[in-house]
């Protein structure tokens, strides 16, 4: 601790794999593209789980939990959903390990446990979940269905960063049968937009709505909804995607229901997720040359004392207050710690805190006492002031409102300040090059234009964004008419 | 539903497995050995995983999260523990498939992609987490180390039982690291205690603390503390380890940390789990021949309010009177759901509930409108009675509390009338056979004569009880001096 970090404007991406490291929120294992999640991020990923899992359920999911495992032939049976994930999968072909004859010591695979059937770790669980909702589902009194999943998953990806990408990573993902189409296409779009209200008021970062294009939807999916984010670097970061799945599944897995009327027939799907990616955003949208920034939701301790003092009568006296003022935040449901250690000297403690993004320190010394002050200090804005400790509780909650409200406001304000409308390919370009961001622009509306872009550029189509106004313009590639821009931005 | 279970006395083990696919806890997957929990069984899982965890961070424990595979060669650095867990582990060796040229799609292993070292699914994460404790781990500032994770592991069972045994478990595993022996001693008796005090007081499952025989332990322990519980047939069932791991994996991963004094030693070690297996202890505690007894503690909804109606308007009306009592007990935080589906009788709700082992029902019928009351059934011990609506919150509170000491109660009493003292291998026999349950029995101390017993009545130590006294013996196979009785069963 203590050593600084790389600057972000010397080398952003430098910047972020330092940042993980250094505030103890995850670090590369011995296995290859896989973290270790620390206990500090962990306790930041707890917060995000508990409260999308309090709106799943409010919503009227339930959780369950699926095999790990998914035998070949139902990894194959959805034939676009296999094609999209087989190229990265991990794939266990045995069930033993022997002593190895030649090496003393050492086990080798026992070829005598060769499995009759390989079994691959579920990239996703479409294909063995709809296998069961198969038993699951007979008649309309079955549906909908909601159910959702906390798991580990695993995709062989090639190259690997921390939270961003990662071979195995955490997620939830929800899977939802229903009668009809319409019931189906409302979901996805319910389960998008809880997604994108925990973004902006939990992690207080600022996203987009939208539908992907065809070619960058999720393979099987009829539609995908999506929230995109943007990164202090101008790069873009798809937060969560809800997907319409259409019949796809049920056709493939031959899921029908009975309805009132005595009719069988296959019922619609969605599915939905999001991941420990959600970290790698939260670190790029609020955090500073200074270390991670943390919105007071999100922060494993919301406030931290750290006593300053030269003597044990000093931190005697010193931990009186502190062991009070503790007790009183945390009867107002401010979590807060007093960091006590005498292995460490408070510089030293000031220097991980902010590195870890704590939103608000407190440090009291001997002239604290007599004055009857504590120095108050925010992380967001690294501003210092002296707070009567009668007032503190009042203050500190106020503050942390604060925080939270300020650190979406500013994130709000370089995101909308990023996107900018263009009329010609040259503009896109030169945009994309200097300023990054959100480039909203025409497009034909065709794969090929698409990818000749996303070849010369580098820059995807993020999303056909929500909730704007259709506009009549011309494709800056091809000039062929369009009826509403689009938005591109080169992305994690 | 409504379709009845077989009985216990006709055939245990059936009645089991009926009652955890009837119940909707869990049921076999298209994958070999790996279950799926259902929604119902899940959320009793997920009350079982919140207090556990607030027990660990009570008592100063950390979560973090660790990679699912394992390399080959870390496995293998611990010796006992990878002779122990080598047989029984799915191996990844594979990271793509490709399309299969002779069967159009269908994919197959692509030889391109194989693995340079294989991969283990964690049958248990010590050697993993062990690797990265070296890290983490330098001085005596580092310690003691107490982290918890919450992980799905693997275990290739050749025999499998629905959350008993399956080759795909949930569980929890704490891994600490200390200074001294002792302290890690205290620790790994300390996770025991907290075990068994949750059985007890929140399962309201009786348990036995004690320590394992020397080859019944955990492969890689010096000592492993034990909770085992005692199943309505008579048949042992452990129910939670604390490992004592002594200096074993700190030498084989080389962990050491510098004392205050600035010399190295390695440091000690513990490690501690629970598994979706204390599902099956609780079915097998507490359940009858009608389906599933809950302790109110773990139950989804301690109250289900049925509404018998012959028309639209008794409905309404009863709707009203069951929404009033729903947000009443709400409020004293009790869970209660409405049943208000209009595609089922009330007679096979009444079965549903019965089956899943709500602890109390309330039925709301036109008569019950005209005088106030309500009916009132108890799950466990199936008394019905009328209860004013006036009084019913608290009848409930109080129901529910005593439901919950009852079942400890019961529980308590079928097991401590299930402790036989023998002293003769003759009876030791004729207890086993004819009335099974623990067996408090002299042993001369040796593997040899542990292994006969087992091999000629499959009966094992189930512990050295703590807490009990010296007593000077005979063992009951050999005939040598033993000074303290230890608990033979046949066990799950």
């Amino acid at each position: 601790m203590g050593k600084s970090l790389t600057r972000r404007d010397e080398d952003y991406s430098k910047w972020y794999n330092e940042l993980v490291v250094k505030a103890d929120l995850a670090e590369n294992s011995s296995v290859r593209g896989c973290m270790t999640i620390k206990p500090y991020g962990y306790s930041i990923w707890e917060k995000i789980q508990a409260e999308l899992d309090k709106k799943f359920k409010e919503t009227g999911h339930q959780n369950a939990y699926f095999p790990l495992l998914v035998p070949k032939s139902l990894f194959e049976a959805e034939e676009k959903n296999a094609e999209g994930f087989a190229k990265e999968c991990a794939v266990v072909t045995h069930y033993r390990l022997k002593n190895d004859e030649d090496n003393p010591g050492k086990l080798k695979v026992d070829e005598n446990a060769k499995l009759e059937e390989e079994l691959i770790i579920r990239p996703t669980s479409e294909a063995l979940i709809w296998n069961t909702f198969k038993n699951w589902i007979q008649s309309y009194r079955d549906l909908p269905l909601k159910i959702n999943q906390w798991a580990n998953v695993m995709r062989w990806e090639m190259r690997t960063r921390l939270f961003l990408r990662t071979a195995e990573f955490l997620w939830q993902e929800g899977h939802t049968a229903h009668t009809t189409k319409k019931e189906a296409l409302e979901e996805a779009e319910l389960m998008n937009n809880i997604y994108a209200e925990f973004a902006e008021k939990f992690m207080a970062i600022p996203v987009i709505k939208g539908l992907k294009t065809e070619s960058e939807r999720f393979a099987g999916a009829d539609e995908t909804y999506c929230i995109e984010a943007l990164m202090q670097d101008g790069k873009a970061l798809q937060a969560g995607t809800s997907h319409f799945l259409g019949q796809n599944f049920a056709k493939a897995f031959d899921v029908k229901y009975t309805g009132k009327d005595g009719k069988q027939d296959y019922v619609w799907a969605t599915s939905w997720g999001v991941s420990t990616r959600l970290m790698g955003a939260l670190i790029m949208t609020h955090s500073d040359d200074n270390g991670l920034v943390l919105p007071p939701n999100l922060a494993p301790y919301q406030v931290v004392i750290v006593p300053i003092f030269k003597n044990e009568d000093q931190f005697a006296q010193i931990s009186e207050v502190a062991q009070q003022i503790k007790a009183d935040l945390q009867e107002k449901n401010i979590s807060v710690k007093f960091d006590d250690r005498d292995t460490h000297k408070p510089g030293w403690k000031f220097a991980q805190h902010e590195m870890q993004g704590v939103p608000l320190r407190i440090a009291i010394g001997p002239k604290d006492l007599e004055k009857g002050t504590v120095e108050l200090a925010r992380r967001d804005t690294l501003e210092k002031s002296f707070v009567e400790q009668e007032n503190l509780v009042n203050t500190i909650q106020s503050k942390l409102e604060e925080i939270q409200n300020s650190l979406f406001d500013k994130a709000l304000k370089y995101r909308d300040s990023h996107i900018t409308e263009v009329d010609t390919y040259e503009d896109f370009k030169k945009t994309l090059d200097k300023k990054g961001g959100f480039i909203s622009a025409h497009w034909d509306g065709t794969a090929e234009t698409e990818e000749k872009i996303k070849n010369e550029t580098k820059a995807t189509i993020r999303c056909i964004p929500e909730n704007t106004d259709n506009e009549e313009g011309k494709c800056i590639v091809t000039g062929k008419a369009s009826n509403k821009r689009v938005l591109f931005a080169k992305a994690y």
